[in-house]
């Protein structure tokens, strides 16, 4: 629309992948090898900061559940105000920044601003989740959608809109589940969702510290609480997840038993050693 | 379960990204430079497989529609050979391998031959796809839902159990869309879906001879036959995408109308420059 200024500096919004370092895109450690200033968010892990050569500035923007170390108009205007500096800014994002990532607002700015930018897409969490679990998350003859949905801590949203009849042939993957795993289950319960629907807690995914839970949906509500970030995997593709543990819950009669099926030596699991907890 | 033999070789199944080899991950670039052999689909691109040092095996077993180079049998039997043989095989998807990237075969056929394998997530398509475009695929205040469906051509499948209800804050991403947008459009406006909705072709995404077409979903049907691979997103954060051409019909009386406003010089477009063609 008119005449305009071609502006000397650029922000590059870049996803960082779910862990580790090694799942950067070469075209993500082309900029920040580039980079003058790079902004991250809270969960952007530490190996792949320790990936940013030492001599580019590294700032913490992170804000998660209502604790704002930076307000959003302090992130937009700190790039932009690099950007018209001559600066080519990375704003850094954990997993893929288009997916629950609140890239919104941030391209908004930058289009106000006449800001140049780029966005480098990152792998998201579920397919390293779903990686690691060794299980497809689509399926020729099974689950022929997935749905991503965020059941994020602070929305206190209640309203799913997820039916049987969608996620009959599809995998659902919860970003940032919660804790509330039994709110979640009476929802999924609500909605006719099968209690002996497989089910894959994920916390960590792609980190050295990574956990993985299988369980069932009639069982969620056992789940522990583990480190964020978490993501829940939910469907018949998840039925052959390699996980670390099993949790069923079983009642019978006035015993009620916690069977835990530990497997070991991820990655390089052979061997299956079955155990039994009683709680 | 008892006793077995460490295999001396391995398979990864790796995501190439959807189409530039800058977005291939460093973890898949690590093993594509240590692999013996490299099996690969007909989506992965040129740009990538010129990135494989010369040295190394690399073979296409693209399957397209029906048209089989080899057969998923032939495919299967050809990486557990090479890993009994010790060699370090990489079997290279478009994408993610594990959405819509039939891998389910592949790893129920490497855990029967108890052959080492582990997996290398990719970018998928859609967020290439929608970086882009620089739109979100989800939105804090709209969008909190992302919706991954395959309408593959040979599926011949009618029931999407696509609603109004699920869609209404959600991003729809159809995969493999084929070429009957019109069948598409029909369906999708028995679910109960507005005409007014932003709809987005992107063909060949991440590719240098990437395209997109913006449009809604009253004109869906009008929307021309492009080069695969290519990604259909619906829903309303698709109204801000940036796109090389808008493709808007309008009957008015007897007369019909195609407005094409015409984007110039992606992907560093600053300006607009509407035209209007009859047909």
């Amino acid at each position: 629309m008119g005449a305009h200024f071609t502006l000397p500096g650029k922000v590059y919004l870049v996803g960082a992948g779910p862990g580790s370092a090694k799942l950067l895109t070469l075209q993500a450690m082309e900029v920040l090898r580039a980079a003058d200033l790079v902004l991250h968010d809270d969960l952007v892990c530490e190996d792949v900061l320790a990936a940013i050569p030492a001599h580019i500035s590294v700032h913490s923007v992170g804000k998660r559940c209502g604790m704002k170390k930076n307000s959003q108009e302090e992130i937009n205007q700190r790039m932009i105000a690099a950007a018209r500096a001559g600066q080519t800014v990375v704003r850094l994002k954990g997993g893929d920044p288009l997916i629950f990532g609140r890239t919104q607002e941030e391209i908004a700015a930058l289009r106000e601003a006449n800001v140049d930018f780029q966005i480098i897409p990152g792998v998201t969490a579920a397919t390293a989740a779903a990686a690691s679990a060794q299980i497809p998350l689509t399926e020729r003859n099974g689950a022929s959608k997935l749905i991503f949905v965020s059941n994020h801590c602070c929305a206190g949203k209640n309203d799913l809109q997820i039916t049987r009849a969608i996620t009959e042939d599809a995998t659902l993957v919860f970003y940032m589940p919660g804790k509330e795993f039994e709110a979640l289950q009476r929802q999924l319960f609500d909605a006719g969702l099968s209690e002996d629907l497989p089910c894959l807690l994920v916390s960590q995914a792609a980190r050295s510290e990574q956990k993985l839970i299988r369980t069932t949906l009639g069982n969620l509500s056992l789940l522990p609480s583990l480190p964020a970030p978490n993501l829940l995997l939910i469907g018949s593709t998840v039925a052959e997840a390699r996980a670390e543990e099993a949790v069923t819950y079983s009642a019978s009669g006035a015993e009620q038993k916690l069977f835990a099926e530990i497997t070991l030596d991820l990655p390089e699991i052979r061997e299956t050693i079955s155990d039994k907890l009683t709680f």
